[in-house]
């Protein structure tokens, strides 16, 4: 737990419609498994289609759910209507993205008026084991006055 | 043109044929558009299965062609048999990714022996022009003893 | 030059007046020793005080005045009265801090309603020649209600 | 406690004479004040010829601190003789970095054959209590071959 207060009670719904409105993240399978304030996990199960040249997955595939993990992380606390933006992150690759499937988790490290701070970490799951997969630090922008839109 | 000499002279089809393994970037649908020494294009059409909440293309899939074309660029210079590897990267989001396509440029900044900093940009294409949409640096490993899979 | 118009035609004055302020430039010895719209320039001579183990300028020294040049890029096209504040940068360092000085320059990638992103690069320059140390992005905060400190 | 073993059981004094041999730190009133396997801290107490044009500690001095500690915890898990080369780091700035004295934290995350990857946190200390003001990601590379200068 972030141990930060949301100032949406309703949080969690609004969350999971906007990750239900990127088409992206049902493109590679993505699933949203947990939404509390300020912490959001996001799962990958493993793909051929996601791979790159070494048969892992692709670093940018990764790199989706933990980036949308984050930016989730941050509309999780902020107000109703409010929308989020990336305006950059930083990822580390520790390990190949290899396992049965990836888990995201990414919580605030700071919640700010305009701009929120989130860390985030992947981990590859297999029978074998977990083992840590990248580790992101990323800026969110929250836009009180850009709703998110309604399909 | 980086003005960097490639060790290997069969740089371009080494190269072409290491992004032809990448199923990720088939499923994106994204292609290899130029490779010189030390330079890469990457060319990706918008596609509405490619978006976020917002109906711009996902910064994941955005990143995934600036980040592949840096590890094409360093893997241009490097030896024959020679794999490449992220280590790292970060990216600035200054622009929605709306437009026909978005290309994707990455050159090599300062070459290693065993690690390449290149750096990378996207411009988002349209009737309209053409804007700048991400800046990345990003890391490389080379690892000469590492041959590319072959299919 | 970034091609940018600033929005204050008094810009240089207000810029070196601040950083005549940062007491950190006055105790390494850096120089402001370039003003222009959207792009700033600092000096670092070399001195035996600042360095780390190897007897290089110690990376940290080095980051200070190219981080300078991002903040002051960046303020060099702010409306009177602004101030600005690092949100984040981050730098890769390309060869050891050698040589007679150091040139941090940086210029305004793309000037945004609040946040402003910069690159930046330091050079090393000695009777050798010159070589590329760091490169580095940062993200800016343009503060227009906080007004820079009178002294 | 980073649950790493150390490969050199002489690592502390290894770090702490390292240390002491960065002028840079020392300038800076820095002062190294914890030395684990895979995890140190280094002190900087206020003092004004430290500060940015807001009266804060600059960016850079606390940035020194994190910088050092991510690499001292990379070579105290690291062989004899090893040292240790900043790769690239990224640091967001949480909050001013206003108190008494920062607390720079680091550890490492993942120790590789070449490459380690540290997280460093710095925390302003005062009367009114803690604040965390920076957050860092870095690569460290480790040179087995490159033994620390002796003085």
């Amino acid at each position: 737990m972030s141990g930060l207060e949301p100032l949406d009670p309703d949080f969690a719904p609004r969350v999971r419609a906007s990750f239900g409105r990127q088409a992206f993240m049902r493109t590679i399978g993505a699933e949203l498994t947990r939404v509390e304030p300020g912490e959001v996990e996001i799962v990958l199960p493993f793909r051929d289609d996601l791979t790159q040249q070494h048969g892992y997955l692709h670093a940018a595939a990764v790199t989706a759910i933990v980036d949308s993990a984050c930016g989730y992380a941050a509309m999780s606390l902020a107000g109703p209507g409010a929308g989020v933006l990336t305006v950059e992150y930083k990822a580390n690759f520790l390990s190949p993205a290899a396992g049965d499937r990836m888990r995201a988790s990414a919580r605030v490290l700071r919640r700010g008026r305009s701009l929120t701070v989130c860390v985030g970490d992947v981990h590859a799951e297999s029978s074998a084991g977990e083992r840590h997969v990248v580790t992101m630090i990323a800026t969110i922008a929250v836009l009180p006055g850009r709703a998110e839109r309604e399909p």
